[in-house]
Formats: C-alpha cells, structure tokens, sequence
C-alpha cells in the first residue's frame, strides 16, 4: 500500500463537535515564517468539504490570512451560512491560542450541462518533459512538495541588489512532487504555489505576505479527476504592485487546453 | 445645500449595538429580483467604514450574495477578526428575518510610499466627452443611477433570439449619473456595474445572478479622491462560461491612466 500524500497528511482533520474539527500543522508545508498559504486553503476547504451537510462541488473560495499558523495543532470551526436552490454558502475559520490565523468563504454548487464557452486561450508553451525541472527554492518545507518547470518568469536571485525591470509574469508546469491524482483539495493549495510576484519582478527577496486569495474552480469534478497526475500549465502575473500591496493572478490550465482554476491574491509587501 | 446622493442615503446605516447596525432599502438601487450587488456591496462596505477601531483603508473585500435582499430594513453585524501590525481583517454580514442575504470579508491596510510599479495598461479609448450616454437598461432602480458609455460591447438584445458569437468585453466610460465625489464606497459599487457578462455575449438576458465578488482597491485614498466626478474607464470580460457559472473580470481605470480598483465575480446562469 503507497503511502498516504504529505497533502492528505498535513491536512487530516479530527471532529470534535458539530462544525468543529482540529487539526495539526506539519513541517512538510512551512514557510519562512508561518505555513505555506496554499496549505491553510486546503485545511479551511478540507473542513467544509468534509460536512455531511454539503452539497456539490466548490466554487469559489476566499481565503483571508490574518496572521502566520504557529506550529501546532489549531482548531477550525464551519458554519453553513445559507444553502438554497443554486448554491451553498459556507464560513470556515482556523484559530489558535494567539486568535484568528485565517478565515474562509466558499461557494458551493453543482454544474449542469447548460451553454458553455471557454473565452480564454491556454498560453502556447512547451512540453513539460522537455522543460528542465527547476530546483526547490528551499531544502524543506512546501517547496519540497511541488515540481515546478519554468517556460518562462523564473525567479532569479543571482544580481546582487536585484534588479527591478523583470517581467511579473511566470508561466509553468507545476504539479506535485509526490504524485496524488487531482482534486479540489491539492488544486485549491496549487493556486497559491505561484512565487510572490514582487520576487520575481524585482530579483530580490523583499518582505512580504499574502494578505487574501480568492480561487474559482472553473474545473467540473470530472474534469479535475481526468487530469491525473498529469502536470497543470499555469501562468502568474501582476497588474500593479502600489505603495506596499501588490495584486496577483493566476491561471491553472489542465488537459485539452481546459481552464481548471483562476486565482488573485493581495500580497502586502514592506519595501 | 446639495440633496444628498442617492448612495449616501441608501447605505445609511443606525448603529444599534457594539458591532451591530441597521439599514433599509432603497428603490433607487432596485433590480430585476432583489438589489443591485454594488448597493449590497457598499452598505457592507459601509459598515466596516463606520467602525470606531477602523484603521486606515480597504484594500481588499470579498462579498457573498447568499440570497436576496428582501425590500425593507435589514440587520448589519460586523466583527473584528484581527488587527496587526500591516492589515486589520473584518468580517461583515447583512441578515433579514428569512436569514442571511450576504456576507463579506473586508482587509484593510496603510499605504506607505515605498517600490510602485503599475504593469497594467489603460486601454486606449476617446474620450468621453465624445462617446455617447446609453439609454439606461431599465427606467427604475440602479441603471438609472449610473452614466455609461461604451466604446465597445454594449448589450444588444435587437437580436429575437440572441446570439452567441459575441464577445464578452466592454470597454466603457462610467460614473454615478448624480455628481458625487469618488470614495471607497461608491467604488465597491461601481465595481458590480458592469452587465453579466453572459447577456452581453449572447445577446440575451438569461436567469442569472452575481454569486461572489472581490475586489481589490488599488489607488491610495488621496487618488481616489483627485479622481472627483471625473469618469472612470472600465473594462469588464470573461475567461469562462462554464455549466452554469462563469466568471467576470473588471479593470476600473482613474486619470492620469492610474488602475484603481480591480474586480472578479462569479456569477450564476441558468441555461
């Protein structure tokens, strides 16, 4: 038997009352300081996904993070805010001793075969076999956990001050370094698996944060499940970065040139 | 002295409690079924705006249209989730007797005058002064409160039965048909203002409704106040329509070819 997914692991979840779990971080998704964001998603997803109450597939999902997850175990509490004919309305929060780390909404609801077009265009790109696999940034924790192939947008620390003329954008194949079939769990913690865009643009490190991500699953639940293990192309850039936030968006392209997932964040930057 | 503006008195708000408020509806901002979202959007807005611990602007707010809002008045509840040194978090909720209508996440944060870049570009557009005002989509409620002019994808509905080869994208001069100064609030507004993008690129109304929206405001509050009753220039498109829920992206454009607010949504269709 194949060991359970680091993701599987890191996010598992104990009820321990009516909309009442808790969980327990884990170093395979830390950051430099706190958790890998995409992790804290798929916990607050994980905990309305696992509701008896729950209807269809997710939707949209915002996350807000409050303040950085101390290792350790955490609460979270879900309550089902309105359920109606169309869509599910649910609430998520993760707290701690300190208070707050994160809160979520997500929109639940199901697809019908109804008219339907695709607007966007996958960007052209490479086959991922032929694009070198870029090292991990770090030797532990999330990087660890995702294999990234850069078309184009790698972040490059290699001047010495930076340089802050670069292109925002990164185009990529990503998917995750221990294979695990797609879903909307490992999809909604890919979405913030984009390097900070203020890195990449600037060829430096700088202090910096996300602040809020909002992801839409575009993807039906099949659709998803077909991609596989088969790597997501995806693309990263910014509008604007203005007086220390800085606005993100992401594309994540699955097979058959299917938008699966778009995302945007705010990431508050100090310098 | 100036009759207030239909926005100020239709998100008037009574405090009613620590954290707790009062509001009632307003024809004027009427739609097909229940309110326009923006009118939703701002009274949210508003009463994270009116909070006494409130600490600097709004960077980013997520809205939930759970279901909606009823004619009449309307409970507001707001909580402070967390406060930190870069970002103060809020969550806000408007509730009738059948339960409650939306839901929104509100982060605020301070602007300091550090690295900026805008790597979005204004579309090219003339002027508005040479684009003509269009008819307003209905003869009461929101439309009436807004002066639109598209330079390119007005809905046409002239089509009997529509046509679903167009595209999504307008390109249009807006701002509040009544004079009034550019703020926080009516930019949360107007940020819903765009039609759904799926009658615009059908040709035809269909049943749908906005479900989710985040936006994101870019300019400082002294930007958006140079902006005056100047109009903005707006961009509103898709990237998917996809088995009953699409997305809608927005650009709101200031002078001086200054981005001040972005916006995505998800929306709702039924056939």
């Amino acid at each position: 038997m194949r060991n359970p997914h680091p993701l599987d692991v890191a996010t598992a979840l104990e009820a321990t009352g009516p909309g009442r779990l808790q969980g327990q971080t884990r170093a395979d998704y830390g950051n430099m300081t706190g958790f890998f964001g995409g992790y804290v998603t798929a916990c607050l997803l994980r905990a309305v996904l696992e509701q008896p109450r729950l209807q269809d597939v997710p939707i949209a999902m915002t996350v807000n993070f409050c303040a950085p997850l101390a290792e350790g175990r955490f609460d979270a509490s879900v309550r089902e805010v309105r359920t109606g004919r169309s869509t599910q309305h649910w609430l998520a929060e993760i707290s701690q001793s300190s208070g707050t780390a994160a809160t979520a909404s997500i929109v639940c609801g199901a697809h019908r075969a109804v008219w339907s077009r695709q607007t966007a265009r996958i960007p052209s790109a490479p086959p991922y076999e032929s694009v070198p696999v870029h090292a991990p940034f770090a030797r532990s924790g999330w990087f660890q956990q995702y294999e990234m192939r850069f078309i184009e947008g790698a972040p490059d620390f290699s001047s010495p001050n930076g340089d802050a003329e670069r292109s925002a954008r990164s185009t990529l194949w990503l998917r995750d370094a221990g294979e695990r079939p797609l879903d909307h769990l490992s999809l909604s913690a890919m979405a913030d698996a984009f390097v900070i865009r203020a890195f990449v643009a600037r060829g430096k490190l700088v202090p910096a944060s996300t602040v809020t991500m909002t992801t839409y699953f575009h993807g039906t639940r099949e659709e998803i499940a077909a991609q596989g293990t088969r790597p997501l192309l995806c693309t990263a850039d910014a509008n604007v970065f203005k007086d220390g936030f800085a606005d993100q968006t992401a594309q994540l392209w699955g097979r058959d040139g299917r938008l699966l997932a778009t995302s945007n964040q705010i990431v508050w930057y100090k310098e």
